[in-house]
């Protein structure tokens, strides 16, 4: 047969340059990860896959800090995360409350919107977070089947305070979800200590690797709503498996036939991302191995090197500095800077990538992360001393060397 | 801050056992697709990153051939793809016909019955495929909005006919989608010039990477129904925005938000999955740089080579032979023989997996995949040799060395 001519669309070899990625997420991932996704390809049901499949759960048990059998990988980036715990809990008419603090927290909302519940969201001010009264007084207002909330909202880089929400939930019959993509594996997080009924999250932020799976947790409460609505599709059904409750509304959300697959029963569900799940177990496991409160305490540390630099280069920090994340700082761009200029310039001449925000804050802040494998002395340094020179080409006058050098006295201490 | 002991939860390193995958896919993954996996990421909105994308919708245009501008990657597994195209094009109450020759068939209906779709179906007898005269039939009966068909069911290992299929659809305004996962690349698929309106696939199969993306491309006209459902989130929607139609029951597959994103304007909706996307960029342009017709080609030899061989082992074919994939064969079981212990026997001893099948076909046959990086004469070679030891051992009586030289002879015509 011969080749036609039309199929010969020519493009190179992949080749990016090299980025030095200080923004919000994605983040450089830890070539580590990347090796471990180059592996092998095994079968579905080969044992060795399902080993893996095991021990993936059993590691990300550690870094959720849960005993749920039920910690398993959705196949897709975090807000696949997100919405395969929303369609799986909220049948059409549910009430669900969300408090809003950010993008993240209206993402929650419109994905509940669109699973039919009845969202009834609380906003705070952009760079604040709430109080748990003021959770508590939206709960006894709405009595929702559901609370669902950011708990890092890289938007405003707040970290809601989660510990207290659990005992206000558990106290009036609430399933309690928080979405801890952007903060998971640097700030605390305790999901069984602190009550959660669901977590999701993601690789490409604290985890170090790449964006497109999305591991979750739910508790047995969780599973016990999920597994009411449980139907098996046609195909693959056997005359015992009887159908329950309201069906939800997706196929490939619904985590009670992707439970089924993770499961001992084994049922086809999707075919696995074998190359991203070698990827998520790797980051998992390199992170229990340096062990969750030291990755805690790195991300800490670099967070306050990199805000102490900020602040000595002649940069406003945004937002309630009692309640920012570890691994994302938010300053404002100065009056008369152009912002997008100043991050177009430090990644043409230096190779580093910060952030702008979204919706009130677009153009009015930049961005700066420190997460996975950039929470790092070197990292913060660089960025520190670009920037510097980026900030005096755009008109202002920062002090010579007083970023770097603010930064080191964080690390001398 | 200590390190607690809880967090020690140990695993190896990855370390994958080396396969053979002659299954029904996923198969072993083109090392050179999981190469370009672990190249360093780069920022979301980074020319080179835009640059990338752009790149992998031309690349796919050619796969897939067609003109659509609307030629994209779903993150997810070859299900997300499905699912993305049946919720965006399908509102409640929406007629669709779904032809069911096997268990993917199934997995449609499934889908669109989710979508709230008053769903008809058809069905064929597993091992046959559908005339055009009775889709025809079905078509002037059901009047439907949506055709919806796979083209190749890996769980018959049929390839349903979709070249008259377009025109059908055209007299009738009816939509016309196709999962062409299992066939693409291995087997003839023109999407402009059969007149498919939207069409969706995965890496998995004959294109030689792993599970986790979904190349998906959408006609003027199917772009034209999903525009009619826009709705922009919260949180980066502009007062100028405005809402319209039935708002699609999904934001993580909404195309319309998919396609904002890939699009000049560049919306942001999730955070694309990098590494899945240099792979798919990689699978489609080693594709392309062999060229489609020839792929096909190779395709059809090795498959003929393998079926020639599996045949001379004393084995009978399943299914309506004209009109077999290219790349998968399946044969029955022989009588007396426990299917899954020569599976079993295959991998321990031989490190070569072979595929059952699924619901009426489960344990009565095997199917024996030859695609993507496995369509070489070594791996139809070996698998013949291997499975001849196997065989024997359950207690057949292949002719020694038969197997081996029925393939050599498709190969030496």
């Amino acid at each position: 047969m011969p080749t036609s001519r039309d199929d010969r669309v020519s493009a190179p070899e992949i080749d990016p340059p090299h980025r030095l990625l200080m923004g919000p997420g994605p983040i450089n991932a830890d070539p580590r990860v990347l090796r471990a996704m180059s592996a092998g390809l095994v079968g579905q049901y080969d044992p060795a896959m399902t080993g893996y499949m095991a021990e993936t759960q059993q590691l990300y048990r550690g870094v959720f800090r849960t005993a749920n059998d039920a910690t398993l990988l959705v196949d897709g980036t975090s807000r696949a995360g997100i919405e395969a715990i929303l369609v799986s809990l909220l049948a059409p008419g549910d009430r669900v409350l969300v408090p809003v603090f950010g993008r993240f927290g209206h993402l929650l909302a419109e994905i509940a919107e669109r699973c039919g519940a009845e969202v009834h969201t609380v906003e705070r001010e952009w760079g604040t977070v709430f109080t748990p009264e003021e959770i508590e007084a939206a709960l006894d207002r709405v009595r929702p089947k559901l609370l669902a909330i950011v708990q890092g909202d890289t938007s405003t880089t707040m970290c809601q305070p989660l510990a207290e929400l659990g005992a206000l939930c558990r106290a009036r019959g609430v399933l309690f979800y928080s979405d801890i993509t952007a903060s998971l594996g640097g700030n605390p997080f305790e999901m069984d200590a602190w009550g959660l009924d669901a977590a999701s999250a993601g690789l490409q932020k604290c985890l170090g690797g790449p964006s497109g799976s999305s591991p979750v947790s739910l508790s047995d409460a969780a599973v016990a709503v999920i597994r009411g609505r449980r139907h098996i599709e046609a195909g693959i059904r056997e005359d015992d498996d009887e159908a329950t409750g309201t069906r939800i509304a997706s196929n490939y959300f619904d985590l009670g036939m992707i439970l089924d697959y993770w499961g001992p029963r084994r049922l086809n569900h999707h075919t696995e991302a074998t190359s991203m799940l070698y990827g998520a177990r790797e980051c998992a496991r390199l992170l229990l191995a340096e062990g969750m409160d030291a990755a805690i305490a790195r991300h800490a540390l670099h967070g306050a090197a990199m805000t102490a630099g900020l602040v000595a280069l002649g940069l406003e920090l945004f937002g309630d500095q009692r309640h920012t994340m570890h691994n994302v700082v938010a300053v404002y761009i100065p009056d008369g800077v152009n912002g997008d200029a100043v991050r177009a310039g430090l990644l043409r001449d230096f190779a580093i990538e910060i952030g702008t925000s979204f919706g009130p804050l677009h153009g009015k802040v930049w961005r700066i992360g420190t997460m996975g494998y950039n929470a790092r002395h070197d990292t913060v340094l660089l960025t520190l001393a670009a920037l510097e020179h980026v900030l005096r080409a755009a008109g202002t006058n920062p002090t010579p060397g007083a970023g770097v050098a603010a930064a080191k006295e964080v690390y001398a201490r």
